[in-house]
């Protein structure tokens, strides 16, 4: 389905990984037309080719424009274009009108990466070690944006009553239906929570170059403690199978299982089922990268909203983890393993094999309101805007999805969206005190 | 820039027609992109390639599927797509949506209209006459959407902020200021207004089908008599230049001069130009398919809104025409003249020769509502939507512009928009009472 | 229930008629708190307070402060609240927040009516003709605040949920079903239409004085010669019962009577049936002044916007008059005569007595935009701001209502509002081409 | 200014509480008319009716209505319009719409008031301590209410372009500014959060009855340890006079301070200074109830989001303190101390006598979310709805209010607003990390 191309892998690491991130996000949209990649299908997502602009716009800015003398931009007036939120790069494009870009075309944008790539990889072996952490840090934000192009793919394509499959699905083979929920014990206590992120001064840069596994983003740190209550938390997410009871109890119906604005919520908009479910004769389908098709009732629900997840486990007498709880129980748990994006292979939740799972699959809504840990501090200039200006209003989500590229994540990993948004792979584990 | 292709012009001059309109329609894209022609730029306009879909489906549904035995759908799921407002027709794609289509892509629609092509060719010598007089209806139509396809074109290329040309503009001549308006005096008294469809029965279709002259839509019957007060009526319309000073005089900020819709519009929006108008040091530029490019002082202000026009002829001493003193003054002169829409050649108002004119470069409004004439009956069936339920809200503009394919318009034809709306080539004729 | 108090009848006719139409303003929130006299309901709505202040307003600003020397404002913070959409009067209190006003209470505003009640009274012997006219043009300005202080104060009980009754309603005496509609078949040809207003210079004012009969509005002319074509006018009004069929038949759900902003509008807001009407058991009641009550199926239809006015009229297989076909129509009836508001009795429409009736009851839309005649000019200052900023987007209605004070009504006045707007007392009359 | 009225003392400790709390509430509005209280400035703001109608309710129903046999309802209609937010309480009126009730009357209200009264105090010596319980909760509840009728007073009252002031305010007493700020040094570790409530059973009652400073709502506890970083807390709060500096720097201007929502609210609603502030002459002055006076630069600023709380932290270099570090600095001053509401006096923040105070004044933003302490569960029924259903997207308040009745508030007590909110009297403290 996809295949890797790109920038030739250079013999230092961080060359290698700038070449394999950049690839995949070529290949991602290998099967997209020129208008596949232009529209925009809500606000809060983005068209496929601004994804492959804006992740570029971030090399070329933070790094050559900024570390490399003399490079000259692809072209003065596309900054505007591509900046995402950066107020300290100044004015920029509205967010509500990417979809309104038919030029720059897919095979400009395509020139556009490439010239950058050429343009980094020349410099590469040049730059500092600042700039260096850039490119990492570039990298990592490349891939937090691969996930969103194939999020936002998938919306756009449910939108079109056509319902296109942007890749053939594959065969589905019966699995057995996974065992009842397992409840994993803590006892409570003080637990290490968080990755340190060096930020201690303007020659040492904040995102370290090591290596890709000790990479954190700044809203990880800094390391602390944390004091744990008493609790168990599920050994598996919540399955299709499960959510389908859920919905046939009532569960949409009940006022009493719903936090107040996520009731005003289901009413104002009249939801009754995950994002992309539909009844079609008595049975549930979803929409998928693969087209519609039934819903596995083995597999992971996803593209749940907070407010569901929340309500869902009133139903089922128990709670949300907090983000702290999480990360105690995934730790010594592999980060790259479970179902996550490789280069190829279908991008869906899958029934879990046994055992706890903590990483791939589906995003897990915690019940932590994404806030900064005790110490956080941004960092100067425009990439101290990547985190901690959106410590209001989210929640914390734990663990990676299938959409998440291998090796993007870790237990420390905090991802966060509004308690409405459902359109990324979202799912939920449960926990109860104990 | 533009050539001529599609169906070979068969023998009957209806073919011959219909050929010639399918052709202009394919050229008018021909330097379009796939995602060029797939975005909606805002709720009143559409994507080019759905006004390439629309026209054809018009021509499938109330030719082919109802006059021609055995006629298979090119695709089943289409029609709610290309549907616009035939509520009689079904379901249909809400409106503001229609840029959420990648697929069915360019290639595709273009298959699609030579499928049809191929078919309404090989039925038209075995059609009827009524199934005739919907061939010219239908080929009517796509002239109204030809020249919608030109505006909302622009109107996209507008928002992006590159402001990429469709074409290359021509060099401009210096062109001598037109003269003062010169006054066309009419005494007053009844006279002749609008042209008859023949509408008498079941078996009667309401549209002529003897020559594209003789065709009319049904909004423009009955022909009935109208009683005029003496008035006079300018003798070309507004130019750049005019709206120009009026602007320097204040007028978009001196509330005596606008009706209070107009006046709440201009507030609300912040309007203090015509649409596509910007100040750049010191002088005043427009956009067009041509790119950004100073105004022309000679040339006809466009872009205006009904408020603007008003509001314009309140500043100037004078009034809107009516829309019977507009059809009595311009009978007699050519309706195929001026600048019109041709297969080549730039599309934007030019200054005028000299000499009354009143067919080309702007439609101009008229200070008359959208109402029925005396005696008008909407068709049964899905084709009596075409014009008679628009009739409230709206004014009427009379005469063509530079984006109306020649030989669309004539004296009595009646084109319609909201007073607040700008997007096409709008204009301004005066008048006052003697 | 209300009687009538306010300044002593003065010997000149026009301080009668000044004293009378004051009073009556009293009268009507008799029993009305202060609290009641506060809340506006809808923007479309205002306050009674802000209705009996704004009058008062009118008077004080254009009469005593342009025409009384030494005139001191009664509070000179209150133009600043009271002023309506008088753009040369300077800023104003935002529409949509008259409702936010508990100061100045309703005590404190019955104070300044008296206050400028009796500087008006003293100054009205030493007034010029110009000063006249404007007395009377507040006089006929105040009766058109009466009828929609009663259908503003209607609209707000109606969105309480105790649905107050304002009065107590007469017992409902049976009534004969009225005749089937009779046909008023007119020749066409040329008729005069519209009273004349003098306008003719500075010194010389534009509103009439001699008598109340003769007044005019500035829209009502010039008289004018109007050319109609052959047609027949019904005798009566709609009926709430024959309203009742329409519904029945699915009237409301058919797409086929209406027009497309229309059919837009029954969709986005449910409408199923006119303004106040709902169903109780089966059966039809509606909210009026007096309460909720069964609908009286002899009594004219109200509370239906020319959507549904224009739709029932399709319906029916006829139209709706033009607003001169019903003026040649009325000429020659009373127009003092019918149901319309007195100082005494129930306030909604009541069965007709038999024989043709134009004045009374129920405003009757019109198919006719609301338009200038052929020579309308606007006043200079900021009374010309009256009527002729309006003309855009409204529909005439004639005749008058059971809520219009009686003689304030003739058969040349146009009454004018939007075409979903139905909190006045609008009904329909038919009328077909012969 | 306000004397204390309504049911007489009675001898046990609840009746007199109750006596106290229902003479507090109708003191709070003897200055203001029926219009007064009928007004609904804004969605988030309810009239001063409502608020004494649904307090009233509040007993009515879960005290008169559930535990004394026989009692019927004062009206039936009226549960309908005065229920708040219990969806297990079924249908009610809609929130918006609360100001368009000028019927009931002030006068009816404060019978109903009188009526609940009189039958509360007849059942006191009967009920049980379930009962007992639900009397206190409603004491409690009617106390959050006072406050909140006296910030939707002042927000009603500003929104009259008169600015009318409830209660002549006092003589300014020249203050020394207060010294700068001291910080208070905590090093961190374990300390007890919250206060427990006995939720243990059916038979046993969530709200303790004993006496009213054993009194927690169900959401501060249960009681819990929590683990603090090192960190230091301000010792005051922050004065007018150092806001208007954070102004005069660019404050509101500079995107780099704010939280992207935040950043985004300032932008949209053009937000240049605290709620009720305007600048005149070049000096700040702010509305209060009292009506407008200048600013006094040694009070503590008031009425600003949690968006400007932590925008003014970041400009300071510190950060807003966590609820549980507030709590911990808190504990051991006393609750009842500070200016807080007494039935007499004015009710503004005011200049701090010196010292640290924790309590009265203004409520301080925490940069905790509002979100459950471990254990947390809701009790069953409708007032299992009181807080828990409101745990998403808020940030919690500590330590009460100028507007807060004496004795409502304690160490643990949790108020939460969404963080644009801002016409409650709130104010920032500050913390940072050592």
């Amino acid at each position: 389905m996809r295949t890797e191309t790109g920038p030739a892998p250079a013999s230092c690491p961080l060359a290698t990984r700038f070449g394999r991130v950049r690839a995949l996000s070529v290949a991602l949209v290998a099967d997209l037309s020129d208008a596949d990649t232009t529209i925009q299908s809500m606000d809060d997502a983005s068209p496929a080719k601004w994804h492959l602009a804006h992740t570029t716009w971030f090399f070329e800015t933070f790094v050559l424009r900024d570390h490399v003398a003399g490079y000259r931009l692809h072209d003065e007036r596309w900054p505007f274009l591509f900046n995402s939120y950066y107020e300290a790069e100044g004015a920029r494009h509205a967010r509500p009108s990417r979809g309104m870009l038919s030029r720059p075309s897919l095979a400009e944008i395509l020139d556009y990466r490439a010239h950058v790539d050429a343009a980094l990889n020349d410099a590469l072996p040049e730059l500092g070690e600042e700039a260096h952490d850039l490119v990492l840090l570039g990298c990592n934000h490349e891939e937090q944006h691969q996930e969103l192009l194939l999020t936002d793919i998938l919306h756009h394509f449910s939108v079109n009553p056509l319902e296109p499959a942007l890749w053939q699905g594959t065969p589905k083979v019966p699995v057995a239906m996974p065992q009842p929920i397992g409840w994993l014990d803590h006892p409570g206590g003080i637990v290490a929570i968080g990755q340190d992120v060096e930020s201690t001064g303007a020659e040492k840069p904040r995102f370290e170059s090591t290596s890709s596994t000790d990479f954190a983003f700044d809203c990880e740190g800094p390391r602390h403690q944390a004091l744990l209550a008493p609790h168990a938390i599920a050994d598996r997410t919540v399955t299709n199978g499960e959510w389908a009871a859920f919905i046939a109890d009532g569960g949409y119906r009940d006022s009493r299982h719903w936090l107040a604005d996520g009731w005003t919520w289901v009413q104002a908009e009249g939801v009754e089922a995950p994002l992309y479910w539909r009844q079609e004769g008595g049975a549930w389908t979803r929409f998928g990268l693969d087209g519609r098709r039934p819903i596995d009732p083995a597999a992971p629900v996803t593209h749940v909203s907070l407010f569901e997840a929340d309500a869902y486990a009133s139903w089922a007498g128990a709670r949300l983890p907090t983000e702290f709880e999480w990360e105690a129980a995934a730790r010594g748990h592999d980060p790259k393993g479970g179902n996550q994006l490789d280069v190829a292979g279908p991008v869906e939740p899958r029934p879990s094999p046994g055992g706890p799972a903590f990483f791939g699959d589906v995003w897990e809504w915690t019940g932590s309101a994404y806030r900064p840990y005790p110490g956080f501090r941004t960092a100067p200039g425009a990439v101290g805007e990547y985190n901690g200006k959106f410590m209001s209003g989210q929640f914390v989500l734990r663990g990676g999805s299938c959409a998440t590229p291998r090796g993007h994540v870790r237990a420390s990993y905090r991802n966060f969206f509004y308690p409405h948004q459902r359109w990324q792979f979202t799912g939920v584990r449960l926990a109860k005190d104990i």
